[in-house]
């Protein structure tokens, strides 16, 4: 079987056969020069959906909303706006997101119930109904839309984030799809992640929620965020089943084609986001080896990778390898430092707990590249995982203290 | 009972009867106008001693070497050196502070065992051994020896943290004294933390553990640092004696009074610490009220107040209140948003979990203190607790961005 996955060249959430999409600029974030604000994506058929949230106690209206109406495992649409998180803002956040949902239904003609609701940008505001019911009307659907969706998305994002893949399952070529916009600082307290993925394949909503599941837990979920969480934060996959393929079962190969693909998908887009950090000059990659269980590998992988210390010292291109350590030593997993080997871009800078003599030169030299990565080797089992983060500048501060006003 | 402490005018920790201290330049950190790297603490007479350590599973020679010593309860002196943390350096590390013990053993006429050792500065770098014993020999003691002592283990600390304070305890006045340095970035993965503790007192050495160890819980521990530790944090105390009181016991009045003295000590310090945090313009405090469990309340404190969004935010004066509520939401403590009551600075911004119309220009105004207050009520329980941390500024990633070369 032919496992490989092709690149489909200007891909986006719309690539997936039976997905339009489509933004508008309803006037919740300020002006500038082509801003939008409000999108939509939707099928032209109905779907099986999944969908992943925040774990956050405190969860926002929209958040809310989706996870009562994935309960069936089916959607049509996903309306979204950027510039109001609509959280922390009671009922009558509640009764707008309805509402959001309300306005989508009638412009698309289809059930209420069908709609999920996504909303991202400052905490404690309420939603201005009357920008958003115009905005809604003013979006024009098509098959190109995901590109402007990707954008209507962003906050303090400086690019968009899109991609799509296809594979072969059985006779039929599959294509998935994905949009994703950033999370603020990428950190425990990270700003709100937005994830919206489609697919053509044909499975059904068990299958979407386990795949979807693991692909987060394996891409956005290592991404120096730990099961620390936003308000807002959201991951949705739409299915349309439009590519006719064998119903997927769960546990054959095709089915491990379709996570591959879903996995590949999800990771190149919360690479962009670690990537896109605030003030992010570095994409950082964290390879922990050797641990003792899969959840130690991640807890310490993410655990170097979100440590403030540890992004200021690559900001600067210091090895600091004392840092890595010392966040591996809190992270909760095990480390038995006479066994312990670390990488900084290849360079072995400790062999068995004791330090190589490098040249600082070369480490900084290495370290000056915009990709570092990071290898601790703990040499004490079989489990490795991989974690993404980027470095922290002053430019984040600046961002990060003036947001909200 | 006078259960009131008097603090003591230029008080540290040499103010208790019983204390010498002293230090030198040893060579170990660059030399510049004043600079001390190496110092000593001792007592007259054999003390009794506690210890709290860091939970970090990397742990340095000097942490290794006290927890041993401390294991009998007593001690006579403690010698320790900034600017290199003698972490991370293998078993020449454990002989190194063998040596350093042995040197400063040798120079006050005691057994070897009865020196505990500390080391702060930066990780994976072997100690300079001959300097280290040059400087032990320099170095002079005496009664105000406290304030060089109190310089000599600074690393990125601006000014130097002492107190001292006397309580009555029966017919005997008793004092408490205490230094500290910083702690890098107050944060989880902070950098050292050093705290030496004296006191006159008569207590055994299992009160003396008992009571540091509620005193770091409610002072070092609730400076935004969670459990989180690095490889050297230690935090010791030592007992002459010589005051004559009545031996304490565990429970009664006086320990009491001792215990509260001890606190006010640690919590003095600890807000120096968090306020001298690195790059730090601002004091936060974050009173946690009506939290289910104690557990629960710190938990919450301390997650707001090492929060990076809240930091920054605060930084800029930006009443970004919607920050404060995602950490409580993410730490794991029970909120009931519908519930929930927060103020900054005394300015009500959330009741009942809806937001309050405030003036931004008058929030503002209260922010830009150099003392900042938050309080949250989650209103679901009796339980409280305060966290203090610090702003985070673009001095900080500065600083952090060339700390090892």
């Amino acid at each position: 079987m032919d496992t490989e996955s092709s690149l489909i060249p200007n891909g986006t959430v719309t690539s997936p056969q039976g997905f339009l999409a489509g933004a508008s600029y309803a006037g919740i974030k300020t002006r500038g020069d082509g801003v939008l604000d409000l999108g939509l994506l939707c099928s032209e058929v109905p779907c099986v959906a999944a969908g992943v949230f925040t774990t956050n106690k405190v969860k926002a209206a929209p958040v809310v909303l989706c996870r009562e109406r994935l309960a069936g495992g089916t959607a049509r649409a996903i309306v979204v706006n950027s510039g109001c998180a609509n959280a922390c803002t009671g009922e009558q956040g509640i009764a707008d997101s309805n509402t959001m949902a309300e306005l989508t239904a009638r412009k698309l003609g289809v059930p209420s119930e069908e709609i999920l609701v996504a909303s991202t940008g400052v905490i404690g505001v309420p939603l201005p109904m009357e920008r958003i019911r115009n905005g809604i009307e003013e979006i024009v659907l098509s098959g190109e839309g995901g590109h402007q969706l990707a954008r209507a998305i962003m906050t303090t994002d400086t690019l968009p984030k899109e991609i799509a893949v296809s594979v072969r399952l059985g006779e039929k070529r599959v294509t998935i799809g994905g949009i994703a916009k950033g999370v603020g600082m990428i950190y425990p307290d990270m700003a709100t992640l937005l994830c919206f993925l489609t697919t053509d394949a044909v499975l059904d909503a068990s299958l979407a929620q386990t795949a979807l599941r693991k692909a987060v837990d394996e891409s956005f979920n290592m991404i120096a965020i730990d099961s620390d969480t936003s308000t807002n934060d959201t991951v949705l996959l739409l299915a349309s089943g439009l590519a006719g393929n064998k119903l997927l079962q769960a546990g054959s190969a095709e089915a491990e084609v379709f996570q591959d693909a879903l996995r590949e998908v999800c990771i190149y887009l919360a690479k962009c986001l670690a990537r896109d950090g605030e003030g992010a000059t570095k994409l950082i990659e964290v390879r922990v080896e050797g641990a003792l269980t899969l959840k130690e590998a991640r807890l310490a992988a993410r655990t170097v990778a979100s440590s403030s210390l540890v992004k200021a010292a690559l900001h600067g291109s210091d090895p600091n390898w004392g840092r890595i350590l010392a966040a591996v030593g809190r992270s909760g997993a095990e480390i038995d430092l006479p066994k312990t080997d670390l990488y900084l871009k290849e360079l072995c800078l400790l062999k068995a707990g004791c330090p190589v003599a490098f040249e600082q030169a070369e480490a900084r030299e290495r370290l000056s590249n915009t990709e570092v990565s990071i290898r601790v080797c703990l040499n004490l089992g079989k489990e490795s995982a991989i974690a993404w983060g980027c470095d922290l500048s002053e430019e984040y501060v600046t961002i990060n203290s003036d947001y909200a006003t």
